[in-house]
């Protein structure tokens, strides 16, 4: 048999779903960088087009509009760390403290491995376009119910009117927000990092220490 | 004498330093309305000098550049709701809850009074020139310290160690802005506005009560 034929060496060519993928990242990434610079609501699409390299009308294969490109961002910023802040609470953390630092590390790790899409929401979460700030402000309404649903679960809370944990779990989120927008102004692993980390662990604590005395008052 | 005069009933020509200072008035509330629509770092001096009705060299007697105006701005927003904040926890509240229940009182009045420079700080503070976020950090960090200040006068407090002192001001100066951004979003004596105000309230509370039982674990 002849080697010639080097198997595994060669890239074997992608497929159009495979390409099709590969575009739309592109799309999403060069909009995170240029947002560095421009306000979402002043993107346009053949700016985003020429930083990709395709031509304008290709862009309407992956994204509706600018705004539809924003909502994606804003999708695939919070959904992964939703999921990875429920698994915390559901996982093997038994006190509230274990549960409040391993939250506060999750936030710092995946603020700092999606720097650019949490720099993203920081901006437009205010300043966005009505559609983008609508969706980011669905998606922490999400953050805030799911929290409340799991701590009515966790040992303490067993005889909590539905508002109270509403008001704590609104209250964590805030507290988890402001967290992120000053992580994204931080270098990782800094010493202003470990302030804005240590602040916010003695923030929760505080505020789980107030909720519990203030449901037995 | 004549009686052709009548005193008082004509309007006296405005001095030139009054003339100057309605001139920047007019400039000041013309880019609160642009800025509605136009992030501040996309606005151009042009745009402002038109809408004010001055040729554009004339903003230069007034502001240095867009930013400046920016700063003026923020620096308008701000004062005078540090030091309404301030006269209510240095008057006549005695307890903690009549000091929290006033304060957010304030922080609405003001709101609803300044919508326009409270949405305008809503969208900069992330958003906005790197002078003009600094300028509204520097602003919110000395709403924190005067806090911290005025709570270690209050009853209760004599042997809090100043970094816990920081710690409970930094919460309660976060939830007031993140408060302060919902009222933005809210219209006047709404539903929605008394919610807001409602949960602010049982918050500061909560806060309050975790920050009492914390300092003596």
């Amino acid at each position: 048999m002849s080697t010639g034929y080097a198997a595994g060496v060669s890239t074997p060519p992608l497929t159009r779903a495979e390409q099709k993928e590969r575009t739309r990242r592109a799309i999403l990434d060069a909009a995170l960088d240029l947002c560095e610079e421009t306000p979402l609501a002043a993107l346009s699409l053949r700016q985003v087009a020429k930083a990709v390299g395709i031509v304008p009308t290709a862009f309407y294969r992956h994204f509706a509009s600018i705004d539809d490109l924003g909502l994606a961002l804003v999708e695939e910023s919070l959904a992964t760390l939703r999921a990875l802040l429920r698994d915390v609470r559901r996982g093997d953390a038994r006190t509230y403290s274990a549960i409040i630092d391993s939250s506060v590390e999750v936030l710092v790790d995946h603020v700092r491995r999606q720097r650019r899409h949490f720099a993203f929401i920081a901006r437009e979460r205010m300043a966005g376009p009505p559609g983008v700030r609508d969706a980011i402000a669905t998606g922490i309404g999400l953050f805030e119910r799911e929290l409340a649903s799991d701590l009515s679960a966790l040992p303490g809370t067993e005889d909590w009117a539905e508002d109270d944990l509403h008001l704590l779990s609104d209250l964590i989120v805030s507290a988890m927000v402001t967290t992120a927008e000053r992580l994204v102004d931080t270098a990782s692993r800094s010493p202003e990092e470990a302030g804005v980390t240590a602040t916010a662990r003695a923030q929760l604590r505080m505020t789980l220490v107030g909720a519990a005395h203030w449901h037995h008052r």
